[in-house]
């Protein structure tokens, strides 16, 4: 059962936030008979069991608690790493970019800690399929418990195994290239896709943008499209309404491009996407 | 049946995306024997009915276009508008910060063109469910139309109504507020969620921003989050990349907050929220 | 004598910069007999003095650092603070927003630490002139001294006094208002400006900005603009070229304004300043 | 004589700015005689000598403007252009961050239509001197009237010639390459500045800046910095304050960096300042 079923109470078993001052939180599962503690005081999980939604609760300390069900980005912020995760901020441009909603199969290479395979199982639904690939064991290892963690592991399909060799899959409606070098597996995210699919990625570095923009032409790739997306967080105070002091400056390059069939008798069609590009630039 | 469905050919009352040459492009619903006509030249339906996605066609003026299944955010940035619409970057991160997914029940008021209608309709999936007010009948006419034109009509309750008497709904997983003065419905919201669901909304000025973080606070909203975003696109020239001359700038701040149930005997948390939230300002 | 006098080699009393690895630097004034300490080891003042500015200096302990003549920025960032001081990216773009240059005459208020009086007094150079005002004793010492160290005393009058009884001055070329109620003292700063002369100032809140452009219209400003100016650095690697992690989100709004003679004849001027305005939105 | 001297009055032979409504504005230079003539009326010099700046005139149509005395960054943003220009964000920040004052020697290439070169001379005041290449006479030949226009000829040497052959200048306090291929003048420039001097400059593409980095390494240029700068408008109605709908998304990279000695027995330097400069990311 997914971790954020429609229920008022907090249940045995249930995956449950606790928020406490200053909006530190903890994510854990409920469980009869244990404790949660932290500097702050102890709290016995039979005392949270059948306890409503967004009440509060005090540590044996007197410090106060709320009793909340996770949302998907606090449990993305909360994910054991064994690598660099996606943010929300990109997650959520990526999955409408790429028309990722319930029914859609999507592949994924490579799972890293499984923080996009999670938002990609829960936004596919019980009806769609992911398909994660990922060389390291070890990783994987990592991404296959924090998917069942929020059970949705009916959801995704995990493969440990060198993407070179090409996918499995074909006819797959969106495919995410979370890889260092997406340039050197572009044929065979071609044939995973189907006809007219969603292809698309995150990049650190401009170098490695290049490279990629490069091969994707080459591919026959169109409609390609690259952005960042920066999120700033303003102090919540009613009289003092500004942005926080700080910000996250870069989480990477965001590109999405799509398989087009070229036409031999046109040429020179992908060439002109780059050039004529600049007249869409303000589009948001 | 929603407008895209897996298909690897174009059909007969298809919703279809012709991208021609600068990435212009038209959306259309395929029926034979009508054309699409556009200063590039005239191009059957017939002609592209059966054809695979991705495949490229000629005008009858010899000019390119190429046929594709339109994503969500192609048909949003394409929709009949009536007032100002939410932008993909912003859709994006509030369905993700709201736990919008598969099977979810979400109010939504006011309705305005259905754009957003339109992006909660396909994240709630056929098991879910939208219910979207607004007071005036001449503007939710156009968002009826459009999101029935996607094929998602039965995932959407549309209701017109002032929402100063209240929803219908209780217990809601989340609920959106896309109104200029939302201060004045925090009570009605409330009482629509659920216990610990979702409240969101975006408000353009910082006016109005001020209004509503106090009456958040009075009506027991905690875990208040204030941000923008800021989408910034490249040039996709791989000898030549940079960013785009020009952005937008802004299209409004995004808020999120949750419901408590406030405990007698702890005082002044909520304020302590404003407080201490600084230490959480750069989690992105 | 001005700290960035022209030499190429650092003389007995010059204020030197010495940079270490990681860009760790220290401001120091050079005595004969004196040592420089840090972690990183010893450095006798007596092996710098007649040394070549770039030149690599070994401390006791082997580690190197450069000698360099330290410029504006770097000292305003090392100065000593009293209080939140501005930094480079708006100190710049105030100086040529405000024509701050040599020979102009210019009243600030507050003096704060002294950093932007620093700024101030060297752009206006040996023959411009900066009267800077504030009502704590205590906070002003420490921007004298800071002045005093770059050997700019005579280009600044400070005045500890509150500038509600106005400023002393009349015709100056320009006027910063460095205070957190800048909507109070709209009257002598009108007073003490040239006709047609440039204000201007720096807020962190939206709601102190409000205030602000509702007295700037009722005193006769025009031309009133609003801005922020966000700095993102990158990496300077050649071969991994991206932006740093994390980035300052926010230092203040900056405002600027002229004041007009309001001819009784044609009225409603500066109301329509607001409403047009966005035509000239973009231009920056 | 510089055009803003301080003066109350408007004089035969000024260069003066009429702001009409919604801020359209226009330079022109006061003759007995002539007339300013817009599509929002005729208006006679002679009825502007003489007047206060701030003051209130009335073209024949009744269209009211303001005369005032224009800032720097008007007349950069009206100079008559031959190429990409500076913009005064940028300015501002390359200015202070280069130490560029009154009495300094500046050397700039190339020259372009003028408008840095316009800030420079402004900014190093009558004692000090820029030095200004172009290899394109054509283009110069612009940028030596747009200085004169200012009344800043004496402060300006302009030189047409191809930069491949060194620069006349040494120990020259700042130097900047407004250039497509800046890599390839590292050598002259290093020659040019006076030990521990400040190089800077601004390049469009990434593509330039990774190749400009290496470089850089390899001419013993040190505490390489690279950055961009973005400017936020915000609307200026009091009860309505946002950001505007619109910006400027890019200029352009701004690098600085400043020439060391290199001490042959401590190796491996300059690379380090690329591996440990990220502990100084966040620094505005």
């Amino acid at each position: 059962m997914i971790w954020n079923d429609l229920k008022d109470y907090a249940c045995e078993g249930d995956l449950v936030q606790l928020i406490g001052r200053s909006h530190q939180y903890f994510i854990v599962r409920l469980k009869s008979g244990s404790e949660f503690q932290s500097h702050r005081g102890v709290i016995k999980h039979d005392d949270l069991i059948g306890l409503q939604w967004g009440s509060q609760v005090l540590s044996h300390k007197g410090n106060p608690f709320y009793l909340m069900q996770p949302s998907l980005a606090d449990v993305l912020k909360d994910i054991p790493r064994t690598s660099q995760i996606l943010y929300p901020k990109d997650i959520g441009f990526i999955l409408i970019s790429m028309d990722i909603g319930p029914g859609k199969r999507v592949v994924e290479a490579g799972t890293g800690s499984g923080a996009f395979t999670t938002a990609l199982a829960y936004a596919v639904g019980s009806e769609g399929m992911v398909y994660s690939y990922d060389v390291r064991p070890d990783i994987q290892k990592v991404a296959i418990s924090n998917v069942a963690q929020l059970g949705m592991t009916d959801r995704v399909v995990f493969k440990q195994r060198d993407i070179s060799d090409g996918f499995d899959e074909q006819g797959v409606d969106a495919l995410f290239l979370d890889l260092p070098n997406p340039h050197d597996y572009l044929g065979p995210s071609r044939d995973a896709l189907k006809a007219g699919g969603f292809l698309g990625g995150i990049l650190p570095t401009a170098n490695q943008m290049t490279l990629l923009l490069t091969a994707l032409y080459r591919y026959d790739f169109a409609f390609v499209e690259v952005c960042e997306i920066m999120l700033r967080y303003y102090k919540t105070e009613p009289t003092r309404f500004r942005p926080t002091d700080r910000m996250v400056a870069h989480t990477g390059f965001l590109y999405f491009a799509r398989p087009i069939i070229k036409n031999e008798t046109v040429e020179g069609q992908s060439g002109k996407d780059t050039v004529e590009k600049d007249q869409e630039q303000d589009r948001s």
